[in-house]
């Protein structure tokens, strides 16, 4: 693999025959979300592959939380990010498996019995339920650490191997102490106690917000973004994942259980700070929106190749689910 | 850094001022083995830095397991394997404080009620003991995560970022899914069932032998190994993996729980396969003296540099705790 130098031009061959953006015109936010997510989703059920060797229960457990659908915007954002910067979309398909696993363990940890004890999610019995609590975490903790092999081992053609490892580096800080499993033992340890919004926005920077990052930052990176792009995509990436975390905390409280496919109305019943608690519905509907505008601004500076990244913040705040 | 060609001369300030090894004469084991393990304790002790951010129970939980002492195997075992082909410590240093994170990881979450349900370790009080379950869950998240953040960062000046990232793929290889989870996973599953010697060396192929292979394939490729060492290393990492293991479950019979400082006797306790409960006390020792001269020999082609590794062999094979 090159190391250095300029990016080669992009083999004629390149794993997917997924279509890059269209015109303006033709542009379609729920089709390219489609798009995306299969991508992934097809590379992600080959490298998690069911098979019949001793211990295949623990791959069993793993595909039942990985394939269960959700709406696979941590993934589908490091793509967007990838093309918003010219790359092509299999330049950032590793790094999309990885966010989505990553995302994964962590939903099946807090799950877990000793930490939120849900018993759904997706709308189907959480992994603790079906595969008791022994493996469920070593589900999670398998799905952590494959998705730095694959990440690792994802086909760079064209990506220097320096900036896939910065890129790992940069997941892994996301996903690690400095970032979403301290945001968890924050949300745990602030349970039933009074938070104010610096406090709030403390923990869902790392929480959410991290591995929100990480995703746009590793696609720009793996997309060939000098740092100016990434500074950008950045400041967009901070805006979005606050923004997404405001409109989760709103629909915990406005949604049923149905509609979500996971129990809502239990961030009141464990105590737990969120914004329409803090600044009320409608107040937080407002901050939602201002987030909103301010990652679509961060923007200003790239092209029609972004389009999917303003739509994709358009789509985060305006969702009902 | 740079990405290619031929490695550039060490570098005359290195991180840590370790004396590489002496002259045959006054090769000491034990000293060896203290001073890489001080090496990594110092590296590791910085990198998981306590502070008083908020969270900061977790990074508590964090280091009462990583700093509470231990053999530190793995990370002087790939530190040995980067000088046995020449390469310096600090080449290694990233990756024995990564196998080290791992290994704590594993044992964290092993000892948790829904999996072997252990209340001593090292001499102390298990994890969730004193943390609880959550933090304990999330401290052996964040360990294992920050693992390859650890490894991805390290001051790799000498080593090429290509170099860097396969090992980082190996050891997520190692611990993963097809390594030391499914190990584990096996290890449950087969609790009270009847099992071959096929069958248990499959299980601990991989639930402890992947993680010795990776410590000396990557301290081996970090000290720049050729492909002809690599492999040697790599039948010894596999003989030596193998001998631990035998070793360790001789002591669970043989040795008392004050000598060990966890809970001995808990292998026929929870209808466990061994090696003593398969082939005696006595074959397994013949066994595991074989497997040590198949390490050693496996390094025939190394110089004395190599001689820290053949002493590791013995000493591993030959410990009484």
């Amino acid at each position: 693999m090159p190391n250095s130098g300029s990016r080669p031009a992009p083999k004629a061959n390149q794993e997917t025959k997924t279509p890059r953006h269209g015109s303006a015109a033709d542009f379609n936010i729920e089709r390219y979300l489609k798009e995306r997510a299969q991508l992934m989703e097809g590379a992600l059920d080959r490298t998690v592959a069911a098979h019949e060797e001793p211990g295949s229960q623990l791959i069993e457990a793993m595909r039942y939380s990985l394939l269960a659908g959700g709406k696979r915007l941590r993934p589908v954002l490091a793509i967007a990010a990838c093309e918003a910067v010219g790359g092509h979309p299999d330049d950032a398909l590793g790094l999309a498996c990885a966010l989505e696993m990553i995302h994964t363990y962590s939903l099946i940890h807090d799950d877990l019995p000793c930490m939120d004890d849900d018993d759904l999610r997706r709308g189907r019995p959480t992994n603790h339920k079906v595969y008791g609590e022994a493996m469920a975490t070593l589900a999670g903790d398998a799905l952590l650490t494959d998705a730095f092999r694959v990440l690792a081992r994802s086909p760079h053609g064209r990506v220097p191997a320096a900036v896939v490892l910065d890129v790992v580096a940069e997941l892994a800080q996301a996903a690690g102490s400095p970032g979403m499993v301290i945001g968890q033992a924050l949300d745990i340890l602030s349970e039933g106690k009074a938070t104010d919004q610096a406090t709030l926005e403390y923990l869902h920077a790392r929480k959410t917000g991290a591995l929100f990052l990480a995703a746009v930052r590793g696609g720009g990176m793996l997309g060939g973004g000098d740092s100016r792009q990434i500074d950008a995509l950045s400041e967009y990436g901070r805006a979005l994942g606050l923004a997404f975390q405001v409109i989760d905390d709103l629909l915990d409280v406005t949604a049923s259980t149905e509609q979500l496919g996971k129990r809502t109305h239990k961030d009141d019943a464990h105590g737990k700070a969120t914004y329409p608690a803090l600044m009320g519905v409608e107040k937080s509907r407002r901050f939602a929106h201002d987030l909103k505008e301010r990652a679509i601004s961060a923007l200003s500076a790239f092209d029609d190749r972004a389009r999917a990244l303003r739509e994709l913040a358009i789509f985060v705040v305006e969702r009902s689910l």
